[in-house]
């Protein structure tokens, strides 16, 4: 790890470089269509009638989008595989004419590999997303997509987890037989996002207000995995108590947490999943918990606000939309002193069984 | 709305007396096999492939567990259908040789109705698990098990929860075609660990030792969905954030959180999934962060612990692993002032489109 040598290094430099790098990222990943093209090739004959992901951590909150783009885009059911069932219990799913798809940067966990190979056994077309065409995930696919996201090593995934999503959208387009023309913009998006000024002052101003530790991030459709990945990065690197629902979700309960004593953040769009937000923040405001809102649009005269371009279309808006939050988490986690490469009892690879 | 009747009334009267009320509702439902039986007879004709969930907030939580025990039980793939796809993208999924199960308490949010409707013109069988079998979720369906838990009034859902979880394990039990006699023993066990001093004298001491805001709950297998269905019940009575993770996500990241600012707490069991929990119970004490354990075994000496009795199965576990949280949350609620039968911010049955 070499987030661990050298005690003077800058706090977070990995995370700082990983997060500014994805841009590029995305760029490699846009100008290698064959391998896509080529599993949805196979995946179409195999001509699945569900799709199951197997996937932790963050990972599994691109898995989260995935499912719902293979819905929305396909008419795909979908859903998740608890690796459990079959390490702990022994299951042996019949998934005969069906898709399992493994996401992990790193493709190293062994409960994850056991599982795709237990999915391709139970007669799964099987594909693993990974970070490394070596690992344990992939060697157990019958398919693989390279995220070619280049070595990832802060503890808190960033680009693995855009690259995901890029793939996992690149994947259901093509599985629907669809174009989609933002896909092309999204490195000029991205970089838009990552240099304008009122995303960073925006940042440095909501860290300077957040002296809690306690935040509730919500987001409707493809945004929904968006809240739980900004949770998941705010814990990690921060130590807060951060908490993602989707919007529907946050009104059957949680939404009692909220009062001035717990920080918000909403995703906005300008689309349907957009326009159900609006009551929802509504809802938040009366709550009078301080609002952050990351988006193209929708913000109160005097709220604070991250926006996001104009024009993009919402299958598309989470790999924009998770940016401004990794930047939050590493900035407040610098301002409250601690070293986001190095968050206390993680570590890269997580082996779970 | 009773509760708001009477501002001297005790605050959390009909939340306390609904759990009481659970081993009753439980014997009751067991008593009456012949609808499940059916359901059992008409699923299994249908020959389903997999199995899809709709649901939200805490019949979510149930349906959590109704998908581990489709995978374990019957070797039966599952996942969980974001009704938004629906409403907001009108997706309309094929879902031919499946089996769609929509859970609710009330039947009446309009967005699962709609949702279980369209999963029946794509092709599921379609079944309903509700409190109320003249709901509109009901009225979607094919075929419907009643939880006959009778009106359930504090906002905070008790009874029909366990109801919701004991239903799916009857009838996934009934589908593999596997007699469990632990069902019957439920009313009894559930009488015990609502009567037993222990349990009752450990909640009053851990409501007076937590003085924070910041919960972890954390279980492994069938007990991961009772980690998110006591957090919920934590947010929604006392207003605090707690976030519940199956173990194995907990190592992926969220365990950075702890320390000995937040209350942890961990279910155990005496089974493969609670062997699992052991070395993330070292990992827990190891953060610092004071712990709670709830089950059978596995306490440290000094350690805070709700016991559960023994020899109950891990399928089964999750149905008294809840009643220990529901009176926490009670207790943690009326010393902190709150009336749980009407949290801030939250109706009975909430309409989400």
């Amino acid at each position: 790890m070499t987030g661990h040598e050298g005690g003077a290094a800058e706090a977070g430099r990995l995370m700082r470089a990983e997060i500014a790098e994805q841009p590029e990222v995305w760029a490699r990943l846009l100008a290698r269509s064959g391998p896509v093209a080529e599993a949805v090739e196979r995946i179409r004959a195999a001509q699945p009638r569900f799709v199951t992901f197997i996937a932790r951590g963050t990972s599994d909150h691109a898995a989260t989008y995935g499912r719902y783009a293979a819905d929305v885009l396909c008419g795909l059911p979908g859903g998740s595989w608890s690796p459990s069932t079959t390490t702990l219990y022994g299951a042996r799913p019949d998934l005969r004419g069906s898709l399992a798809i493994g996401v992990s940067q790193s493709g190293g966990s062994p409960d994850l590999a056991a599982s795709l190979a237990a999915a391709r056994e139970g007669g799964a077309l099987t594909l693993a997303i990974t970070n490394d065409p070596a690992s344990a995930l992939a060697q157990a696919a019958e398919l693989q997509l390279d995220l070619a996201a280049g070595p990832e090593l802060a503890v808190a995934a960033t680009k693995s987890f855009t690259a995901e999503l890029i793939t996992l959208a690149q994947l259901f387009l093509g599985l629907a037989g669809r174009a989609e023309p933002g896909l092309e913009r999204l490195p000029e998006w991205g970089s838009a996002v990552l240099r304008d000024p009122r995303v960073t002052d925006g940042i440095a101003a909501a860290v300077e207000r957040f002296d809690g530790d306690r935040v509730v991030l919500t987001g409707r459709g493809y945004a929904s995995a968006i809240a739980s990945e900004g949770a998941l990065k705010l814990m990690e690197t921060c130590y807060v108590s951060a908490a993602g629902f989707s919007a529907a979700d946050l009104l059957h309960g949680p939404i009692a947490v909220l009062d001035p004593a717990v920080q918000a953040l909403a995703f906005t769009s300008e689309g349907p999943a957009g326009a159900a937000m609006r009551p929802v923040l509504e809802r938040i405001r009366s709550s009078g918990a301080p609002l952050l809102t990351v988006g193209a649009a929708q913000r109160m005269e005097g709220e604070a606000w991250l926006p996001l371009p104009a024009g993009v279309p919402e299958l598309l808006e989470p790999v924009l939309q998770i940016l401004p939050i990794q930047l939050l988490a590493l900035s407040l986690a610098r301002s409250r002193g601690l070293d986001p490469d190095v968050p206390r009892g993680l570590l890269k690879v997580t082996e779970t069984r």
